[in-house]
């Protein structure tokens, strides 16, 4: 390896060391809390090492939604997507969302209902890539329940995007309870609402999947 | 009136006028966006003078989260609780929340939707206020759902706490989905919702009443 190479690697090393922190802060905490000198001083790191990766807090904030996507890709959309389309994947990708925020994958429950509600009412680059991250999953529910009514499991009159939206609601409120509340009941009861409402929208004859 | 009548008076009506001012900036930026020296300056008072009325920024965000509750209070569940216990009342209150929350009236949108997001994963005097708030919300709901049963104007089967989850998880995601992208869609979508899942649980023969 050439130095440059080492360079680049300890970068790159560095990087993911400041954003694996910089997600559960900003879980817990908000964006706002993400500053270069507090990530320098609990990581032990140059706060002029932690500014060159990153160049300033709104870059850092932004870096750090990148990477909560990321890690939610690959805890929820990514798994659902090894179910073939149908009522079945919808499920999965359901239950994963409710497991996704019940064991805490960020420590203050789902990431983004955080960022939304802290950069909702505000401008800039920071509310344009919150809205991009929500306007993505809510896209991505209403892709699965159009495969599944495509695939002939959803009754051909199903309003795609009322069900997602309903969808998304129920899952939402369950993580947002959970959290303030530090208690689970609100995942039973979203479970519960999940299940009837795709029985109700179901075709005939085709059977809500049992759980793994 | 007294001298000292006068000076409670006055410290009234700043009171008044700051909080006027805090539940705004609050629901768009967050409690914790409330500082003294801000609060002074925009309203072009000593911070000496906002210091002795609240003494605290701890004391600043309760008092703005008392307030909320009281507008919150005064627009939704006092103008709900003239219609007669029952399917209607329950109704009335949904159309209500979703007014409070279309018309803003906080600017950020509900006030407890961004809180409870804010403060939800901490500890302390704020977020046990916030807890409390939203619990007095739940419960409200489930009252109202538990009045309309008793009124057997819902089936006797029906899961008060589970259809009271739902109701308020459609509330609100239609507030969070409709500050964030910044329109109204998500309303209609909640309004129907509500509809049908009130009109799956209402007695046989009991319809849903019309809007006013």
């Amino acid at each position: 390896m050439t130095r440059v190479d080492g360079r680049v690697e300890r970068g790159n090393r560095t990087r993911r060391l400041v954003l694996r922190r910089t997600v559960e802060i900003a879980s817990v905490e908000g964006l706002e809390a993400l500053t270069v000198g507090r990530l320098a001083a609990e990581l032990e790191l140059s706060k002029s090492g932690v500014f060159a990766l990153f160049g300033s807090k709104q870059e850092l904030q932004l870096a750090t939604i990148r990477e909560a996507v990321r890690i939610y890709t690959e805890r929820v959309l990514r798994p659902a997507a090894e179910t073939p389309p149908g009522l079945g994947r919808l499920w999965r990708l359901c239950e994963l969302w409710l497991e996704y925020s019940r064991s805490r994958v960020f420590p203050g429950g789902c990431f983004f209902y955080g960022a939304m509600a802290e950069f909702d009412a505000r401008t800039g680059p920071v509310h344009d890539a919150v809205v991009r991250a929500q306007r993505d999953w809510s896209a991505h529910v209403e892709r699965t329940v159009e495969e599944a009514r495509t695939a002939g499991e959803l009754r051909a009159g199903t309003d795609v995007a009322q069900l997602a939206f309903e969808l998304v609601a129920l899952l939402e409120t369950a993580n947002a309870l959970s959290v303030l509340h530090d208690e689970e009941s609100a995942y039973g009861r979203a479970r519960v609402a999940i299940a009837e409402r795709l029985r109700g929208a179901a075709a005939e004859g085709v059977p809500l999947p049992q759980s793994p």
